[in-house]
């Protein structure tokens, strides 16, 4: 402005002359016209301005029924990832985005994905009986049961045969289930494992049974109080550990890309040495009762019934046979595209995967519904003006259950544009599970989920809004971090630095990877208003659009760094005095104190945009302070990345190789501290002190990116 | 526009009134003015527009006798890094820049070090005699020599003495001339090998030498033929593998940070294991014509002096003694920052090591004396009303001389920043070495670079500009690769991926790493007028000032897809039928493709910034449009970076284990090779061909940061 008058200023020094007198007024005419719009009006192509009214749009445009209707119709028929079923419901969705008038496409990868060809069972009891157990919802041993649901099998399993081994009961098959075992003489070695599912995953499961010479493994689920029925069920789920295609460890498995071998080591070390089956808490317990010897140590009793008295090995002998095989299927993610305005070139990505063991009516179809609804809001708000400022992008990913295969595909295939570019991931798996909202979130987003939580109605409670409930618990409690490995928010988070939220009704639900996951059992118990339904979709959509069209990105990094000195107190504890935890604090300080100052920097633009046009400069100084808060979490990722895992990058979100480990946060020094155990104190100090300085030096990368300036 | 004309429409509608009228012609002024205003006339703020006519004042500021004063004040002292002296030329820089108003500051690091204690070489002749070799050029055996030069060493030798020890001569300590040693019955197991240095890097000779079980090593350079006062010059120089601070390999060495002891195996494993010294090349003679036994093979006759006619071992003895000590030292780079005005977070670099083994009159001072007179030259611009679009970083690297570790610390320290937001880094390590221009680059530059040579006078050729000469050699050869770790771009390009250029005049210079690289030196043969110096001041500038002020990068991709083409054909040769080509071929083809749309988007944004306003839209547009031009580079970097130097991450440019490999790009596939030797042929095909996918996945990345978009 100051070079405008300038340039004009020869004008007001020239002799007054009628002409010149109406030049000036002309001139005065221009200037104030042109500070006038300059000072108040708002771009006429500006989306963000506009975007406010149309988020009031998108919450008055839900629909339970709607919803519902999505819901039936990719619960019409099983789709297990890569069979004809689950291409279906591929096709449904890019239908329906593409109906909506959505750019849309899908992207299509090979993976290796493992299927059941034949299991049987067969109990010998001591009295000299035989039983055969039914290892399906329906009975019988049809490879596809009723309507075309997947028998019941554990992906990646080796085929197996064990005939006459003993069965025993390892409880939840931990390390110091174990070894209480080996205190009462017990030894699994030869035996049939019979284990119940509890936190560790179900490859640990596997891996530790077959540690201590097991020679095949059984693992149920107790399917809660809900109805006799769902004690029928099986929870199937992979046996595979690590995430993403095991034939294309770290890239993307295109079509014509480098594919290992099966038999390749890195690829074989991903699956488990001895077979493995899941079997319903109803059949568990015709075995359990059955056991002899060891009496059940005082510390499982709550694990079982009391008709269970005793854990083996045997009298009961088991048959047991798995045959499965791992091919090569091809797998579709399914994505539609609201292009930004302003900032096409910066991402928020709303992901759930579409692929289910069986019906999927919860898991994950629930979240699909509700994706879909949002797309067909956004669609109507399109229709009526409105341009995200930012883009959108709709992510329906195949292949979860086998390992998040398809979000690590395609994450890996644009690792650098996601990192770059990708403002947030917000992930929804199980949308409704049963009643009470959960979410997760890396912590620079829980003041925005607190905010979209006052504006979404409880459905559970009239006249209330999900942040009552919410707030009524201690916030810092219960949003959960993402250093779990069970969805897909895993390559976004833990491979990628992309700042992400997981969203959920429920929690346990007694139908999870059974037959029973179905529409029925939703519209019975789960969600039958589908109005929880709604409410996650109003979370989801919310979240999504002010991450879309805030002028400033909703980051809070002070909730960061208090998450951070909440978990240097815990991991003090963790350690008990081994390593010193002061390179780690002082970083945490320091990112601390740079959090607090990029807020008054906020602020300070906030009101720069109010006072004066979106000139070049304006405009360029708020894309760079945005890119200081998208890029932050990135620096939190380290080249790297863990020990013994290296694809997982974040040293504060990840997970532990111990899994029974209490600290769900700086995996790497979980890990340290495990496997220090057998050493002197000296070397344990050193592994777990170096693990400390990388975490610090990460807290560093994250301060530097934030403040966004070179030393 | 839309929107301001429907505001106003209401006023043409309404009925004639004499006020209407006036108002109406004020109107029609005021968008007539608007209209002129956004369609001509350049923003008042903006710096690009006249960007232009600053590069003429640039390239007329220049002045020989400015940069002839900088040198003779920097080259007063020998200045090593880590001593007093050194750090004077610290202070120097760092007031340069301060006095000449800019903005500067001076960064720390903790590094290991390492200086001589004591060294002396005795010989004993077959004859019975004894003599004491020099080992510096003023003879004797002070510590510290002539006005403070440090006595002759490599550094980060291990101290070792070796009496009465066979000598005998490797040539250039080759596997090739082991190889003909072994071949004529040579062992030089016990003996203190003398090698003449060729294109092995130091370190290379004596690890080689201690693999077939030489006591020590004595390294010479063949000085030239540039006076037999050269002969006396003793090259010093590391034997440090890697680049960077031992103590603190892939983050920064800050005060207060981790530092590694340096007994850890992976500090010491970076060190030889056998003591080595330089010499020069009149003492090498002495030793060489004393030598009995083996006669020199027919290979080396190019190698040595007729007077030399065998290789021994002995007859004649050595008795060898280096003592050193390495030690952790305070070391300095200056900076100088002069803020971009529409985008400060976009950096253009131009960096130059300070430090120097003596007087550093060539290696590194002539850069760092252009570096001062261009920063002079920005001033005075800046005083005249420039400001760069993008900001200009001054680097004066300390301690590169031990490994780069200068700026190999503040690359680490700097990295995600560097990462996201680094356009260029402009290298200059000597300046003037003699006669003849010469630059490397990434060739995303090459077209920048030919483009600035026409602006600049050729100073041995009177009415030329550099290009001139340069053109009549063939370019595409003349421009060299940055995949060698000789000076500061390594870190650059090889661990961070950012474009880069690197300038030089004169290639091989008789006084290298000798006390002759003095100031007299320069004034007597290397450029006695300093034109050289002005023209790599003046190339050197006009670069920064095009990538800092050109409104859209000055990247060429096409130049990049034609030289991974020609890189393609030369490693078919290389690879001779082993792997097959055709996943990076189809790769580089898609590169070439996406490089040629976005020349045309390029010309695109040019029209439109001509024809319309730098609205906010237009603004962003471009702003996406220049990062995916510099972000492209990065593409190239892996994670998991070169197998076994994982530090390296660069898959086009780094170095190859191989270091006599003709290949100088693709190292991955260059080692593949190597490591495979022993290999039968489907393990070779296997390891190369995975090393073949990861280029091809690296130059993926590449094209996909280019098109910018997600698949």
């Amino acid at each position: 402005m100051a070079q405008l008058w300038s340039n004009h200023n020869t004008i007001f020094t020239a002799k007054p002359s009628p002409l010149a007198t109406f030049i000036s007024i002309i001139v005065l005419c221009i200037l104030g016209f042109y500070t006038l719009h300059y000072v108040h009006s708002p771009s006429p192509l500006s989306s963000s301005q506009n975007a406010l009214r149309f988020h009031q749009t998108f919450l008055s445009a839900a629909s339970n029924d709607t919803v519902a209707t999505y819901l039936r119709h990719l619960t019409m028929h099983p789709h297990v990832a890569g069979t004809q079923p689950s291409n279906e419901t591929a096709n449904y969705v890019l239908s329906h985005f593409k109906g909506l008038g959505l750019d849309a496409h899908s992207v299509p990868y090979k993976a290796l994905l493992s299927y059941p060809t034949h299991s049987s069972l067969s109990l010998h009891f001591s009295n000299g009986t035989r039983a055969d157990l039914p290892l399906s919802e329906w009975g019988g041993t049809r490879k596809i049961g009723v309507d075309g649901v997947v028998r019941p099998y554990h992906a990646y399993s080796p085929s197996g045969a064990v005939s006459h081994a003993k069965a025993v009961f390892v409880n939840l098959g931990r390390d110091e289930d174990y070894r209480l075992l080996g205190r009462v003489g017990v030894n699994v070695s030869g035996c049939v494992v019979l284990a119940r599912r509890g936190n560790l995953p179900r490859f640990a499961v596997v891996e530790k049974a077959a540690a201590h010479g097991a020679a095949a493994v059984l693992l149920y689920t107790e399917g809660g109080g809900s109805g006799y029925r769902f004690r029928k069920g099986f929870e199937r789920g992979t046996v595979m550990s690590g995430v993403g295609d095991p034939l294309s460890p770290g890239w993307a498995g295109v079509s014509g890309g480098e594919s290992l071998s099966v038999d390749d080591a890195d690829v074989s070390r991903r699956f488990p040495k001895i077979p493995s089956m899941p079997l319903s808490s109803e059949a568990a317990e015709t075995i359990l009762v059955s056991l002899g010897r060891a009496p059940v140590p005082a510390q499982w009793r709550k694990s079982v019934t009391s008709k269970v008295r005793r854990v083996g090995p045997g009298p009961t002998m088991v048959d047991f046979n798995y045959q499965g095989e791992k091919k090569v299927a091809t797998i579709h993610d399914v994505f539609a595209v609201i292009r930004g305005l302003e900032e096409p070139d910066r991402y928020v990505l709303l992901g759930n995967h579409r692929d289910a063991w069986t019906y999927g009516a919860v898991d994950p179809n629930s979240g699909t519904a509700a994706l879909l609804d949002i797309a067909r809001r956004f669609a109507r708000m399109r229709d009526l003006g409105w341009t995200p400022r930012r883009t959108l992008v709709f992510c329906s990913w195949d292949a979860e259950e086998f390992g998040m295969i398809g979000s690590t595909e395609w994450v890996e295939q644009n690792l650098g544009n996601l990192g770059s570019r990708a403002v947030a991931y917000l992930n929804v798996d199980c949308a409704v599970q049963g009643p009470g909202f959960n979410a997760g979130a890396t912590p620079q987003l829980d003041n925005l989920l607190l905010e979209v939580l006052k504006k979404v109605k409880d459905p559970d409670l009239e006249g209330s809004t999900l942040y009552r409930n919410w707030a009524d618990r201690d916030s810092q409690n219960v949003i959960t971090r993402l250093g779990r490995v069970d969805s897909d928010f895993a390559a976004f988070v833990q491979h990628s630095g992309i700042p992400s939220i997981d969203l959920y009704y429920g929690r346990d639900f007694p139908v999870y990877h059974t037959a029973f996951d179905s529409y029925e059992w939703m519209t019975n118990y789960g969600d039958p208003l589908f109005q929880r339904h709604v409410a996650v979709a109003g979370v989801w959509g919310l979240l999504a659009l002010r991450l879309a069209d805030d002028s400033i990105l909703p980051f809070n990094y002070c909730s960061y760094a208090e998450q951070l000195k909440g978990h240097t107190e815990l991991l003090s504890k963790f350690l008990d005095g081994i390593g010193y935890l002061s390179p780690l604090t002082t970083s945490i300080q320091e990112f601390a104190s740079v959090a607090k100052e990029i807020e008054i920097e906020i602020e300070a633009q906030m009101l720069r945009e109010q006072e004066s046009s979106t000139s070049e400069l304006v405009t360029l100084k708020k894309r760079a302070l945005n890119d200081r808060l998208m890029l932050t979490e990135r620096g939190f990722l380290d080249t790297d990345g863990l020990d013994g895992k290296r694809w997982f990058k974040h040293l504060i979100y990840g997970p532990t190789n111990d899994l029974e480990s209490e600290l769900d946060f700086f995996p790497g020094i979980a890990d340290a501290k495990l496997r220090s155990a057998g050493m002197n104190l000296r070397q344990r100090q050193a592994l777990i002190q170096h693990e400390i300085w990388r975490v610090a030096r990460a807290v560093q990368r994250a301060t530097s990116a934030l403040r966004g300036e070179l030393s």
